[in-house]
């Protein structure tokens, strides 16, 4: 993979719908993933932390990515996480994903053990990359302190790179630090190696000073809007655009994210079921679903062109 | 399982030798674990957190438990560790293991998303035993927030305890903390739940206080001495030979333990194999190793027995 191959934009981590046993809806699913890619996102980054996929077996992961690519979504406009705490998970969805033709993949550390070392998560993308031994794997490491608790260190993607740099493609960043995400700009893209802001809210900043784009929770609600900004980083009304989808972005974080999404997504497609998740995470309260969309239709928020699920379509 | 033929002692979380090319070796595995059974380990607590058991996949882990079984390891002394991130890898785990016989099984909350509710652990513990459905199962929480990042509360046992009584069966607490392992003591153990120490630091403290043993890293190379203090708590040895065991384990805790244990083994095994881990986890550098040799020879320590490894033998 070359890079002027490469994905970039706007990236939404899509959300999984289960049905009401848990079982992940292929249905849903493959529905929401088309209206996301008509919708303002270039690229889906399924089976990040917001799709729940550490909750998915690996055999449900595989399903639901050739179910998408059966169904007609493009494998070059996917970035599935394949990214797990055993190497050999790890190892086997990153070849599964790489098969299908998928643009690139999303790799968490192994995320079990804390305060490991940095070469140690090298030898462990090292050995997914030797272990795939594909010339199309473009890699992005996966960099969520918050969540994983185990850092991607810049002293880590140097070593990655100089090793692997057809294979080492870029990073989501979500620390949540905008220092961070500009220290990764300056030292690498450069290089060739793309760095993506984890939240629309460092989109144009990112923009700015080198980056490729978004891999962001709330593009899974607000592709349209976050996309402008992508599209129009250059413009004149970059500023406000922005300040616009920080102040959605903003309503959104003051709830359980995943829950909120799904909250977001069943209230719009008119179908309660749209808000199951897995345990351990819990849906919103019915007080805290009320408060949500109240703030949403208070800004004028939208979900334009969803499709009302239709029950009698539903399995 | 009845409270009467509930297992109790010393249990080790059994290391999981690796060969060279990174895959779980069942020959050293059989003989270590048969060496630990002979050597004063009541059970073994498979797949735990010095196990590298999330490094391994399901069904690494499903195929070394049945190595174990056939080759005549007593499923009634084995405890594995079946709880994963996945709920749906966690039901499979542990219908497996009760399908073959386990004494129990010690089950991890799932542990990428951090901060989540007892609510939503509830319904995740709650999920796989209804799914499990079998009246043999033994449930073990493992509580050790160190590396899961995600604990298990009082509230939390109390209310599986009250929902689930039989198939709740006691904890791992590998917090480091005795005030949580006595809180647990005081409101549990006279409900029949059994506590087990995280470490034999607490064994001693322990027992004298309501609980059944403890299920440590160390009794993979120490299972012996552990299990005199097991079975002579109520002798006037017994605080000395727990002061004896706590300088052993105080020894091995300056080093990263998985490596370190693996070490020993593969010192009094001459088997230099024996200290492969699996990434993100690396072997001691050799003047660790020294240094922690040294330490235990200037104790006397041995591992009276052990099998040393014949390279004929090794597939």
């Amino acid at each position: 993979m070359t890079a002027a191959k490469r994905i970039t934009g706007v990236l939404a981590p899509v959300v999984t719908p289960f049905k009401r046993d848990l079982s992940p809806d292929h249905d849903r699913y493959v529905r929401h993933c088309k209206w996301l890619l008509a919708s303002g996102c270039r690229g889906l980054a399924v089976f990040g932390t917001n799709s729940e996929a550490n909750s998915l077996s690996v055999e449900e992961r595989m399903t639901l990515l050739e179910t998408l690519v059966q169904e007609g979504v493009p494998a070059d406009r996917l970035m599935p996480g394949t990214g797990c705490c055993a190497l050999t998970d790890s190892v086997r969805l990153t070849a599964h994903a790489v098969a299908l033709g998928c643009a690139g993949v999303l790799m968490l550390p192994p995320f079990y053990y804390k305060g490991v070392s940095d070469e140690g998560l090298y030898r462990n993308f090292a050995e997914v990359i030797e272990r795939v031994g594909d010339s199309r794997l473009a890699l992005y490491l996966y960099h969520i302190p918050p969540v994983s608790q185990v850092p991607i260190t810049l002293t880590l993607i140097e070593r990655l790179l100089r090793q692997f740099p057809g294979a080492v493609a870029g990073v989501k960043d979500s620390s949540g630090d905008w220092n961070n995400t500009k220290a990764m700009l300056d030292a690498f893209a450069k290089s060739g190696f793309d760095v993506f802001a984890g939240s629309e809210v460092f989109l144009l900043d990112n923009m700015r000073n080198g980056g490729k784009g978004c891999i962001t929770a709330t593009g899974n609600i607000n592709p349209g809007a976050i996309n402008a900004v992508f599209e129009g980083w250059r413009d004149a009304s970059a500023d406000r655009m922005q300040k616009d989808i920080t102040a959605t972005r903003n309503v959104l974080q003051k709830y359980p994210m995943m829950a909120a999404l799904k909250a977001v997504i069943a209230h719009y497609a008119r179908d309660p079921e749209w808000a199951t998740l897995r345990p351990p995470l819990v849906e919103l309260t019915a007080a805290q679903t009320k408060s949500l969309m109240g703030e949403l239709e208070a800004r004028g928020f939208e979900m334009p062109g969803i499709v009302e699920t239709r029950p009698t379509a539903i399995a």
